[in-house]
């Protein structure tokens, strides 16, 4: 089971919540237990798992990031594309996360929720979403 | 092959050795080649591979998130929990790690091991550990 | 499936695109469908994905690295092996990256390779591939 789904970011750095669309895609899936597989495609996003009750945590978050790798702070890349910042970002965070699946649904801690991190927006995103079947 | 164990750690900020805890989940399970996912099922606690022979490698991770990401230093959910460096911090190491299962043993370097790290502690942290099997 | 390969850095810190030898170890298994996982088996060093048509992206990440974890900045582990600030950057980056396998190929973004991320160099690195078939 496979997919891919397309997020529209608003701003050039934004924190998106998308664990209900992944939870939408394990569901359709049928799968009990199993892995799940949430990836962006993209080297200037990342994905996380973190709290998105408080949706400041992820503005917390991309103010961290800001604050230890700002922007255009002599980065070689800049002369190539303006966005060396939002590539540093991705490649700390991470393009991925893998989660459990149980019951048919993902096993994530009660303040555990999938978030898109946006670097370089906005701008069109794709997340691929891939399950392992466990017998 | 799945399984939840529990740790209670001890202090607000640590480092807690957890590789003999997984080993001998991958051995009781049989499996001999595999992969092995082991992710804290919590938003505030980080999963790391890295050396544990000297501890103080630990300390050294701990001292230098502190560092860049210092508490309290105007994070926006601290007005909710109080402990948003606790969260930015998890979400740059990431929850989970994912290994090789060779030989009905884990597939480490001979300085990896598997690491809890706590942020916001002392608490019980769940972990969760799936293990997929390869035919 | 599963593979180890070496591969031998040159310098100090250093930023080695290795998405080539991944791609070829997935297109000799014939999997044509699944995840594919790639690990350092060293914990002075990382796997990261991100662009590598444009090298400075990587030497950029080095360098965001050095101003936020500084050689030598009184870590302790530097009593043992004067590496500490290669243990650290290794944990906050990651030793592995897990990416799905579609048509028979690795599905990355158009900007997406896998790079090995030397901290602690020139050295041998192990990296291990292991393949997950979906059926």
């Amino acid at each position: 089971m496979h997919q891919i789904f397309t997020v529209a970011t608003q701003q050039a750095k934004q924190s998106l919540d998308i664990t209900a669309r992944v939870a939408e895609i394990v569901k359709r899936s049928g799968v009990s237990r199993g892995l799940c597989h949430v990836m962006v495609l993209h080297s200037t996003a990342a994905v996380i798992l973190n709290e998105n009750d408080d949706p400041d945590v992820g503005v917390d978050v991309l103010t961290a990031l800001d604050r230890a790798v700002p922007d255009h702070a002599g980065w070689l890349h800049d002369r190539v594309d303006n966005n060396a910042h939002a590539h540093i970002k991705a490649a700390i965070l991470g393009a991925s996360e893998l989660m459990p699946i149980e019951g048919g649904r993902l096993q994530l801690g009660t303040w555990q929720g999938i978030m898109l991190m946006e670097f370089d927006g906005p701008r069109r995103r794709k997340v691929a979403v891939r399950i392992l079947t466990e017998e």
